[in-house]
């Protein structure tokens, strides 16, 4: 199976540091979750970072661009099924940029704050010699027995996605809504064997969760729910949907289709294969955004 | 009493997002101070950043790079008398940039984790158009009564510094030694009413811890510990010194200045002057580096 340039060379620097061991989880799921907590709770730590020309450009509306700023890592805190607590941002603004700029980004990123329940606990910023960038540094927290991680899979388990995806360019990727209350609804109610936010498209996302479940995967190329305007191509590998992959034992799965439209009615959950035991992905699946292959 | 451009713009853009206040210890401080620990104990949350060209150069060995991103939050955590936990790194990275360079920087970085028991727990990537840049996200953690902000110093509080200050850029900002063990010792021992670490330059940092404490300051020019070869301009003004400034009430200098010496016989501590009732900065005073202010 693929590994992205991105995972490996991930993977290769953290040979390098010590590496949280005793801890539920260390790098490369979602989120990190510590312990420290209350008892019976655990800590979620996630940075992520935007940057001009790659996620956003200087044309758009700043506060739109505060809103993506923190809703990202927002994504991955649904993906575990938790809460998010705490934001602290951090700015690397070029010279040919003013304070107004700061201004209008903040008000985006607030309406955001307000909206998801965090709160901003602090940030540090920088001259940089060119470009826009952000890095959100954001805590959450969930109650140790409804975290989902993306490892948890096992061959059979039906796969499920949320929303619809490709052609986030078009302007979802500056609007999303964070699947927060349907992470925190499938954790307490469905527990699906492993889960995931689809960032770098279906086609790099999910053979990563496969991968860290040890499993193979089998997906039915028309069932994956393109956005209008889109086809399956773009669905697997434009990126950025923030929507919700999720592997569920077929057992709960029979829960899920039953109880889900009531819970969400307004938002589609769609069933695109399962879990196989471990094999090779399918000659033609993409290989989805990745930061470090395409241009 | 001079506000900084940067203090000024950051302050003002918090106005725009929703800000921790059921916790000790939002943002303002060396770092922020969350509840949700063991009974007793807080969680520290600090982000900071680093960018080229501003606080290191392409030709810098990006061991050192690295060891220094690291170290400078390690610092904020020493500033508070806590003890570092977890790291999660985000890095931007410009298209001339191979991975060889993040090797390295991860190598040093992994040096600095090591020596001063932080595991790193996860971390970002991106591209950018030019420019390398890092942000670092930190937790730690101190028992609540230990804390120290800069916010309790009180007139007549006598004014120390670690080490000494100025022309950091002749090599001290790339390979020093956060004052983790200091700081520690210094909340078991002494308890200082005010801490922070001098980053920006005593000429802004003194001010921020006075601002913070509702105070003046009165300072001994002559007793500033300036780094050999630099003048007390520099001391004031450089900033990258990551020593510490403590205020201390009368009584308790009295043991500081005894205990000190045998506690850390290698690192000096000078007396520089005093916290005094609320007035402005003397007219000489320097405005320190100031990220928006000084090219």
């Amino acid at each position: 199976m693929k590994i992205c340039a991105e995972d490996k060379l991930l993977n290769g620097l953290l040979r390098l540091v010590p590496v949280t061991q005793n801890q539920p989880l260390g790098p490369g799921d979602d989120c990190a979750a510590i312990k420290g907590g209350k008892p019976g709770t655990l800590i979620l730590l996630k940075t992520d970072c935007i940057a001009e020309d790659v996620h956003f450009l200087r044309s758009h509306d700043p506060a739109k661009v505060g809103w993506k700023a923190l809703c990202r890592p927002l994504s991955d805190i649904a993906a575990m099924g938790g809460t998010p607590t705490e934001a602290l941002i951090t700015f690397f603004s070029p010279p040919d940029l003013d304070s107004a700029y700061w201004k209008k980004f903040y008000r985006g990123l607030g309406r955001a704050a307000r909206r998801f329940g965090v709160t901003i606990a602090g940030g540090e910023m920088s001259r940089q010699k060119s470009g826009i960038a952000v890095s959100v540094m954001l805590t959450g927290q969930i109650n140790s027995k409804h975290l989902l991680t993306r490892a948890g899979g096992n061959p059979g388990d039906i796969l499920f996605v949320t929303g619809q995806l490709g052609g986030s360019i078009a302007g979802h990727h500056l609007k999303f809504i964070p699947r927060l209350e349907e992470g925190r609804w499938l954790a307490k109610n469905i527990h699906p064997s492993a889960m995931m936010d689809i960032s770098d498209g279906l086609g790099a996302d999910l053979p990563r969760l496969a991968r860290a479940s040890g499993c193979g995967f089998k997906v039915d190329y028309a069932k994956i729910p393109s956005r209008k305007g889109f086809d399956i191509r773009a669905a697997l590998s434009d990126g950025e949907d923030y929507e919700l992959l999720l592997a569920v034992p077929p057992a709960q799965a029979v829960l899920l289709r039953k109880k889900w439209p009531t819970a969400f009615p307004k938002t589609r959950l769609t069933e695109i294969g399962s879990l196989t035991p471990p094999r090779p992905a399918p000659t033609d699946w993409p290989s989805g955004w990745d930061h470090f292959e395409i241009k």
